[in-house]
């Protein structure tokens, strides 16, 4: 087992009709705040309003960048680093899911820093030592930004999708209120389900098999997740499943089942390879990856570990031989994420073609090979992405 | 459901050898130490001079408050507060299991008030608003001191054993070493296991059964003590036994699992009056009152709780009657207690006496009935005290 170190001081606000602790918390940071969104939902929903108006009343000055992308770009970084400087922000308010908050926090970092944004990426990364404090408010379950340091960003430039991780970009104050997620579409629904799904299976598959305790808990919010998707994506407005799928999707990623075990994200990378070009949504590409990469890592030695996951997530009957019952694990992996999910599952239904797997590849292991449950080279991502076709 | 917040910003170092660590956290702070202890075992094991080699390295100046009681006492947290008055002290570093950090918190509480520290308990007790900083060490996995922001203290004068909870009281780091354990009696890792699987069901056994991935994360959790604690009390150094009952320990009551539901603490307040007048391992009087309490709780309605647990926890075969496997789920966890941790289970075998019931039970119900799973009045605790004859 390996040394780690558990710190995660997020406050988090969970339920309906917190947001008259809204102002309260901003103000500890100061007045002049930097309110970033989407595309405009949050106007359509009201919630834009109901943030203003709690802000407004505590005489905060705001103001605002809007338009943020789904895989959001480097070029809306940038503009948020140069809004940080222009008017000297104390705070940062990110209304939206993941891409708003990711971001954002790289808004946060830049405006500490002289050089361009885009310079926290890729190899020779520079580092992040400061960022200028970040509170959000969630309005999808998903990629769990809410509760993490890190984040991805786009560069369409150089088509790249780079993730970076940084404590002092961790949002000091989240709110997640479930209802700001009823208006999700079943899709978008069923893509933040994969994406929290993956979070987890990216450290369930460890190479390390000590802290029983985690993998426990992993498999319980694994459960949570089988049984909450379907209802809410059946049933928009329900509570109950969309509370269930909003904390796990903070607690899916924000370090805390890590427990310092040996492991690389595996599909996560393969992933962000397929979006950089194709502009899909994340957790549809991770929906039609991970049964594969499932299926390439199966080994007589692994195979307990897919056994685990089957038959205490999926209910499988625990007798029978190890290697088939992973199988099983495999296929009700894969038709959860096809058939209930509804998540067309394979490359050739969403337009990714074979042309560019030799180039994903190569990007997927650009900092070398991904040394993770099974170690992957480019050809082995280039085999993962065939049984995708 | 209900809203909760989340807010728990201890930072921990898992692991052996972390001590490394210890200086630069302490120092965070300031150089005036107060380091507690118990009864000398760390000066046994070596761990004292390990400490006190770090500070002095770090040229902090350390005062000592040694003998800190199991089930502290009132007297000891007044010499802490008056040694931190005194000496102008700046951190305090509680060294040994809950019962010294318990203390250690109400010192810390202490020292920032001019009125007596047994002033924080009871009916009309006064606000605790600010406390010094807390860095732990524990030696001991039972009572998630390490991770909450209460404590439990004892006034033999007037024989009250009382809890308290109040956020500055929360520890800012913790040290957990598993090895630090190792030299942990079978009985008290008994003990231990029981505290912390009590402190699940006193959540679990709540009156909202909405937050599924809580549930199924205490089930997790509960899964784990009883897989550890039987490897722990026979091989006292197996490293992977001690780290997951360390780590589950901290997330038993670090407020974690809450997640709002409406819950009252039901078998902590019965056994407080049990050890405040008879002295017993606080985790020995839990094992003995758990079970009955479960059975005195048991009804159609809310078998289906049990069920969850049977089935979930100790593996029984789900198909059957609710009633009977809540029955067998009962007996299974009387088995855990008595058997598989080897904790006597009667009041007669540890001296308890049938004459004192009524005035415990009064005491348990001091604030009025115990309006948990069941409502406990007065003569519910002396029915479930009966039961434990």
């Amino acid at each position: 087992m390996n040394n780690f170190v558990y710190d995660i001081p997020v406050k988090v606000y969970f339920g309906e009709n917190q947001l008259g602790n809204l102002a309260p918390e901003i103000l500890k940071f100061g007045k002049r705040v930097l309110l970033t969104y989407g595309g405009g939902s949050i106007k359509r929903s009201g919630l834009y309003d109901r943030v203003m108006a709690e802000l407004k009343a505590a005489d905060c000055t705001v103001f605002e960048l809007s338009g943020i992308e789904p895989n959001p770009r480097i070029t809306s970084v940038r503009k948020g680093v140069e809004m940080c400087k222009e008017h000297n922000i104390d705070v940062l308010l990110a209304v939206g899911g993941g891409s708003t908050i990711d971001a954002t926090k790289f808004m946060a970092a830049g405006a500490c820093v002289e050089h361009d944004a885009w310079e926290f990426f890729g190899a020779n990364a520079k580092p992040i030592e400061r960022a200028l404090p970040i509170v959000t408010i969630l309005t999808l379950s998903a990629t769990g930004s809410e509760m993490d340091a890190g984040g991805v960003i786009t560069n369409l430039e150089t088509q790249d999708k780079l993730g970076r991780m940084a404590a002092p970009m961790l949002p000091k104050v989240s709110f997640l209120d479930p209802t700001l997620t009823y208006t999700v579409s079943p899709y978008q629904t069923a893509c933040g389900a994969a994406d929290m799904m993956s979070h987890i299976l990216e450290v369930y598959f460890n190479l390390n098999d000590d802290l029983f305790m985690l993998d426990s808990m992993m498999e319980a919010m694994l459960k949570t997740i089988v049984k909450y998707a379907p209802i809410a994506i059946a049933e928009p407005e329900n509570y109950e499943a969309r509370a269930n799928l909003m904390w796990c999707s903070s607690w899916a990623i924000n370090g805390f089942i890590n427990g310092g075990r040996r492991k690389a994200w595996s599909c996560h990378p393969m992933e962000h390879e397929l979006s950089a070009i194709y502009d899909i949504a994340h957790g549809h590409g991770l929906a039609i990856l991970t049964p594969r990469w499932m299926e390439y890592c199966l080994e007589e030695s692994n195979a307990y570990r897919y056994v685990s996951l089957g038959v205490n997530v999926f209910g499988i009957d625990p007798k029978g031989e190890p290697m088939a019952i992973a199988k099983e694990c495999i296929e009700r992996m894969r038709e959860f994420m096809s058939v209930t999910l509804n998540l067309p599952d394979s490359f050739t239904k969403v337009g990714i073609k074979r042309e560019d797997f030799a180039v994903m590849a190569r990007k997927a292991c650009r900092y070398g090979a991904i040394r993770g449950f099974k170690t992957l080279e480019p050809e082995d991502v280039e085999r993962i992405f065939e049984m995708c076709i």
